[in-house]
């Protein structure tokens, strides 16, 4: 069984203090996760929107100076013809697409897993062009002692996926641009495979396809090739937009357990169970044939970005499995169940 | 000056051997060049459609057994309102992108640089399900003794970059892709840069800005990273749409000479000359403010696809430089300069 937690969320954007004086924090969600000594920490992505104004559509980006970043807005006419208003989350102007929001990491930590504390400043913050328009669903993988953290870094170059590493979440280093646009969703092995690291990751094929899973590796995590895709959309109404990866595989007897997201009809995300092969994770085992959990709490039907369940940050702890995910672009949420309940799912 | 080659096209389709009975060669083009030995070799794009049927849209395409290729073919009603004509280089159908042409690689070769035969067999055959919709565009860089050849290879996964390798021009040694999706216009640099393999590469980033040249580094040729955007395009005309990096830089005492392609307004492809940095080729020295060939020539504007020059073939010969490119996504062209005027564009 995998049982939502009664005090789901367990962090709500109200709990989470503004990055900047007039900011207000819309969504506290998509948290990566690991457990750290004795605490769980999450990784929330904040996302953060200006001050609205009346017959106004402001984006908030960032400006950097000698690796300060300062905040500025894109302030246009509501009325504008060039102005075409996407969804809640964003707008394209004369053609470009902008965000409404933009985002930061920020830490969360519990003891049991359930009760979070949301610590009052930004863990990473965007820091050069690459992360103009934020920084977005941070995955951390514990690998060979140090903790590497992969997340979106959205900009007018569009969304990519870049790296840091920490041994203590107060600092990091940062590592560059893994995967060029477009790539997101992008999880990385705990352990080398086959003598190589490896990756789970998301680029887009817009139009040709639809968005899927590939696998790639690399010889020292910073350069990445041998790009492959390995699993697609199947047609059913769950997965008729676009698959993509969720938190760094986890080794089990059987293979590698992946708990993937799909957005289907009318963008309803749900999350899948996906198992592959220990020595070669090109070959898929197995795959779950039904959604192991879809939108039906209502923090999770309703909210910034309605009918979404997204998971990028699942721990292990005391025989249980505590699966994170972002519910409605907004809020944070765990589900819990064990190893053999969602092997049992394939 | 940068003189069009009188004999232009120097390789037109009718004379190139399709690669299928049946089938139909539309265009030898797009050409990557070398001097290997005593000959000028071009690898040009051929591109082949089948036998048209009234009422019929016919899409070729590749299965693959046994690592053989066999041609099939997507026959769609062409009443059926799900097809949707893009332009002479594809269709839409049921929402997904389909390719009105297959391409291969085959070799045409030279003493003078100027008149060519085509060798009646294809030098590279698509031959997995990454090369589905056809290989295009190759380019060579002769690198530390042996040749590196990069294509895009397309599929229903969208269109990436492939590596090779080769010693004779006889057999290839496959590499895999070294970008992932959507990924193309590769260009490897003749040398390590800073002691790393160098490259430039166009991602895609539909919607956020336009395509832009990148710059990635690589320890081995095959696993790239440190993508960083360098050059964008620029808001005149020529520059509208997108802009992408053609052959290998070539090394000058000024710095790294690249001539790029430009997507403008009408979809009118032109020429570029671009200065990078020797130490540092994510530094741009100078950048041309004119292009320094735009279509003119009947066999430019007329066409398979008009109103195209597109170059991702040069070499150095006696003094002079053999700018080779596609012209109208049809025929293979020459025109020459030399490295001065080049520079002087700049």
């Amino acid at each position: 069984m995998i049982a939502r937690h009664p005090g789901n969320p367990v962090v709500r954007p109200e709990q989470v203090t503004p990055s900047i004086a007039g900011y207000r924090v819309m969504g506290a969600f998509n948290p990566g996760a690991i457990q750290f000594g004795d605490e769980i920490l999450l990784f929330l992505r904040v996302a953060e929107r200006v001050e609205p104004r009346v017959g106004r559509v402001r984006m908030p980006f960032y400006r950097f100076e000698g690796g300060r970043a300062s905040a500025d807005i894109l302030d246009l006419d509501a009325a504008d013809p060039d102005v075409l208003l996407r969804d809640t989350r964003g707008v394209a102007y004369c053609g470009r697409e902008y965000l409404s929001t933009v985002s930061h990491i920020r830490i969360a930590r519990s003891r049991d897993g359930l009760r979070f504390t949301v610590d009052p400043d930004p863990f990473i913050y965007p820091v050069n062009e690459s992360e103009a328009y934020g920084i977005e669903d941070l995955r951390v993988t514990h690998l060979e002692g140090r903790f590497y953290l992969n997340y979106t870094a959205v900009s007018r170059d569009s969304w990519a996926t870049a790296l840091a590493v920490t041994d203590n979440f107060r600092t990091i280093e940062r590592k560059g641009l893994i995967f060029h646009p477009e790539n997101k969703d992008v999880a990385i092995f705990p352990e080398k495979v086959g003598g190589m690291y490896a990756a789970l990751h998301r680029p887009n094929n817009s139009g040709f396809g639809r968005a899927s899973i590939w696998y790639s590796r690399s010889p020292d995590l910073l350069h990445w090739g041998e790009h492959e895709c390995i699993v697609r959309p199947r047609d059913i109404p769950w997965e008729a937009s676009k698959i993509g990866g969720g938190a760094p595989p986890i080794k089990t007897k059987e293979g590698w357990l992946v708990i993937y997201h799909a957005k289907g009809d009318h963008s309803l995300y749900s999350l899948f169970t996906l198992l592959l092969d220990l020595e070669d994770p090109r070959r898929v085992i197995r795959r779950g044939r039904e959604p192991i959990l879809i939108p039906e709490a209502p923090y999770e039907t309703q909210g910034f970005f309605p009918n979404v369940v997204f998971s990028n940050g699942v721990i292990q702890k005391d025989g249980r499995v505590f699966i994170y995910y972002g519910a409605a672009d907004e809020s944070a949420c765990v589900a819990l169940t064990d190893i053999d309940t969602l092997l049992a799912t394939l």
